[in-house]
């Protein structure tokens, strides 16, 4: 008998963990992803703000299973699974037959029906989003160095982060502190200091996976550093320019979404029963229901946890549902029963806000202030992948911390004038100088 | 009276070193740049080839000037000079005005009159030509791992880089590493070993610069790492898939420019007198033919060394006509006599040829072998700017020469199919299988 071969797709903390997990059981893998790297999402926000080079959080997928003869990594573009056929199609055609798929697609960001807004206000998934976000921030702020007209330089140095989630937290904190420690200094024309950063969170406060205690110590925290929060204000129009939340109206040339995902187009695939988010509701076992040779995982999946709470979002959940699958495809090689229904454990929830403040809600434990800023430290370095990496990191934090510099501060990739209108648009008043 | 305002265009290392000189003399500085940074460009070919990250060799230029206030960093792009006005014109209409002017504008590639060659060589100037160069690279050994076809897999697998200078040399060393070194184990089709790195010069021999024996041994040791010198061997043609030199059409989905270069339009600006390359005919003191108040240094420069032979365009020579031109502004400031005229000192020529064989013609001394390559090593640490990156690079290297592993392999910027035709072509027989 031919082995059993499994395709993964997805080359995320889903994904590498199931790879992983399948070390020594007798199968053939295929993991495909449409790049070549695996990418350590939570830090994705210090390359966006300039703390991180884009080579210290990402990997490439085939190096991380070099010593895995049975392992196969294809860079391609999923377009879809005929699960009757048992193949995965890719963007050129080809077909790759399957025994048993593993879907770890993830999500993307979600514009809640108005996707005109995604070219006004990028959000961050993958290390182009990072760049990108760094080129117009950087951008920003050298406009307004050269702007006269003062309504205008303050809406280049007018920063809005919509969504007052972990990520949105983590960006505007850093954002605050770029503006206020590491650009001061460096300018003529403008004081970094008048920087405005805005957290707009739709809900009445921000940081809704943490307690209230740790949610308000937040905001306090974002205070401190000079953001300005809003709570309760739903975003109503993303413009060219400007902003408007609540009955507010906001001239701004850099806004940022951290506000929604939607799931990765699995469910269409499958055409299996998908929840609001898109994503496909698995049986218990986090097969796809009429398919046991198919599991949904991470983003792409909704799961309940055993208090029947939706399973998050995040990296460990993902690594603990693809850690699963691994199992559950083990037992049946090996022709045991499969282990119970998947159980999610929620080890906890951690948020960084700037230098030396953090919130970590284990449940059994809260966490607040500079202790939890040294544990979230450690950890993001402990779950980075190779010495190397952590060795880097950890050089470039050390860095930052003692100089308050930051290495990464390059635009790059498109001319500076490429970016916004707002921001490229011809000022036919100045023009008549010449 | 009014400060005197020195304008000086160009953030490479003549630019750089003229503001660092002119510490302490009365003037205002103004000094712009198309791009936020500096870029150490004698390591590019390292991001090339996925040895550095974008930010261990590049420093915003506002960064390195924070401590000047006297300095005001602009990021624009000029057009043009009118020199009777003494302004210079940016990209978006506005007017600088200037007393002394310093052009330091650096060169790019040039295709002897083939600029369609451009697309099919990709040249190396600056982070984005980096960035591309190893996305085509990492990309061709994707394709080769699916290809099927034993002519078009070879042809993924071929690298010619065209130009036997330094620059090509150092790619090709690396290249040929890249393949041998680090990526065996990682693919499950193709071999790397099989990858084929081919060098062509017109010229009857490598580095011209460099003795006759250093550019043989440099020859040997190339083709000990499985590189393919052919010199005497003009390129008559570079198009989609293939390039011809010599009697020769090699198949290849990857081409490299390392040939030639053309001076920036600093001549067009000016109307003056210019050599084939495009460069300004500056006077003994670098200054343009009846504007003592225009200096022209560096790579847009035509100046000759003491011995009658063209000044070369590499760091060092930009570096000491950024000094000289700072110290002739000093002198008419404080109206003492101009120095004598510019005298070039060569301090040597380096090249690299992957781990442990470098070549070195300081003309006293030649140098080849294991330590050569750690003199270059040393002095290319030695000459980044700042402790941070001297850091950054030298645990980069260290980790290289250890492990063999590279961390910044990352394809980004672009979809991978969206490359040269070669390798995005729909291949109409595959995708009849479905």
């Amino acid at each position: 008998m031919a082995e059993q071969h499994v395709v993964v797709v997805g080359g995320g903390f889903g994904g590498i963990e199931t790879v992983r997990s399948l070390a020594g059981a007798p199968v053939r893998i295929t993991i495909i992803d449409q790049r070549n790297h695996h990418l350590f999402q939570p830090l994705l926000y210090q390359v966006a703000t300039a703390m991180l080079a884009t080579s210290e959080i990402a990997w490439p997928i085939r190096h991380l299973f070099r010593n895995r003869p049975e392992v196969e990594t294809l860079l391609a573009t999923v377009r879809g699974v005929d699960s009757k056929k048992r193949e995965v199609l890719l963007h050129d055609g080809h077909l790759v037959p399957y025994d048993t798929l593993v879907l770890a697609t993830g999500a993307t960001h979600a514009y809640f029906g108005h996707d005109e807004w995604e070219k006004f206000a990028p959000g961050l998934k993958n290390l182009e989003d990072a760049t990108t976000i760094r080129r117009r921030m950087l951008v920003a702020f050298e406009r307004a160095e050269r702007e006269t007209d003062p309504a205008r330089r303050q809406a280049f140095l007018t920063f809005v982060i919509i969504g007052g989630g972990p990520t949105g937290v983590e960006l505007a904190g850093a954002i605050a502190e770029l503006a206020h420690v590491t650009l001061v200094k460096e300018f003529r024309n403008i004081d970094p200091h008048l920087t405005k950063v805005v957290l707009i969170e739709a809900a009445p406060r921000i940081l809704l996976a943490f307690s209230e205690d740790l949610s308000a110590y937040a905001q306090k925290a974002l205070e401190r550093l000079g953001v300005e929060v809003r709570t309760g204000a739903p975003v109503t129009e993303c413009a060219d320019g400007y902003v408007v939340f609540g009955k507010e109206k906001l001239a701004t040339a850099t806004v940022l979404w951290a506000a929604g995902v939607k799931a990765s187009p699995a469910a269409q695939w499958l055409n299996a029963p998908a929840d609001r988010a898109g994503r496909v509701e698995v049986e218990p076992d986090l097969t796809v229901p009429d398919h046991p040779e198919i599991f949904v995982i991470g983003d792409t999946a909704a799961v309940l946890a055993p208090d029947g709470s939706p399973v998050p979002g995040i990296a460990p959940a993902a690594k603990q549902q693809g850690s699963y699958v691994a199992t559950v495809i083990k037992a049946r090689l090996a022709g045991r029963p499969e282990p119970g229904p998947f159980r999610y454990k929620h080890t906890g929830s951690l948020a960084t806000i700037g230098k030396r403040a953090a919130v970590i809600d284990f449940g059994w434990i809260k966490l607040r202030g500079w202790l939890a800023w040294w544990i979230w430290c450690v950890a993001h370095i402990f779950f980075l992948i190779g010495t190397r990496n952590r060795i880097a990191v950890g050089l470039s934090w050390l860095w930052i911390y003692v100089t308050g510099h930051r290495s990464a501060r390059l635009i790059t990739q498109g001319q500076a004038r490429e970016e916004t209108s707002m921001i490229s648009a011809p000022r036919p008043e100045k023009r008549r100088r010449h």
